[in-house]
């Protein structure tokens, strides 16, 4: 029925980012309940930040708005303006095109915190990093330096691919 | 900066449906946090549901696809297949094109629900009503019976309209 069954919907831990621009995000965990429901024009992830974790990294986008309401915890909002904390039931919005970089960072010591974030899912978008050299353009497809050069392939696992045992057992599969 | 001030967000209260499909909702405010944010691609209402009121009349998208989550209280999801609880922290999506008409209904006698719905802002839609002789067409841009015919204009005050005292003021002003 229409209803969601969050326990069966998988987590995913970590950021497909180039290393080390993915470490600040090893204590982050999303579900995809928009997946799960099978929407296609915006995703909606309940997301989890471990104490220290980071939502992301501060980003903005062309073509896509994004949304975050606060569920538990608090975390802090980083803007170009400086830093706001945001407790449960508050919430931000970043529309297309505002090239403002922005992402959450939970710096709790002991307590996490739960967010819904939702975001189009645009053909087109380019997305910027302020902090750091790294930009993806949809046009390319995967992250780059500033300047286009590509990033070497992660040697970790990257967001979404299979957990290593999983890949050796299909690999092996594959052999046969 | 990026915080949205929920307590300046103007809340709207009642629904835009010709009479009698408005009657249901006359417990129901929304509070546009994403126009708050000034994002465009797709709203996000803080939907609070007084003790008996729903959401809307029973619907389904063919071009946007909609997600509710469940901060507070309890709700009735209805669809097709039948009706399931929702309480905080549930949540549903309704994809475009599955013509399944949804609505929730707060059937509590003396507490309210608190939901975030979010919806996307498509330039073409068509929306079905299966339990009432009424759709919206984005071509026509109101509602109409089924077979096209419009509905007689509203005397009671429309969603996002000004209000009465308000408008009185606009047309004082404007006879001067």
């Amino acid at each position: 029925m229409g209803k969601i069954d969050i326990t069966k919907v998988r987590t995913r831990t970590g950021s497909g980012y180039p290393s080390p621009y993915d470490e600040p995000m090893a204590g982050r965990s999303r579900k995809p309940l928009g997946d799960a429901a099978g929407l296609t024009q915006f995703g909606v992830n309940l997301l989890l930040l471990e104490p220290g974790a980071w939502s992301s990294q501060r980003h903005w986008h062309t073509g896509e708005d994004e949304f975050v309401f606060l569920l538990s915890g608090e975390v802090v909002l980083v803007t170009d303006a400086g830093e706001e904390v945001l407790q449960a039931g508050d919430c931000a919005g970043f529309p297309k095109g505002k090239r403002d970089g922005h992402h959450l960072v939970n710096r709790s010591k002991s307590k996490a915190a739960v967010c819904l974030e939702v975001g189009t899912r645009a053909d087109v978008d380019f997305c910027g990093y302020p902090d750091i050299d790294m930009i993806i353009d949809s046009k390319v497809g995967k992250y780059t330096h500033r300047d286009g050069t590509p990033y070497p392939p992660k040697r970790s696992r990257t967001l979404g691919a299979p957990k290593p045992k999983k890949a050796a057992k299909a690999m092996k599969k594959k052999a046969k």
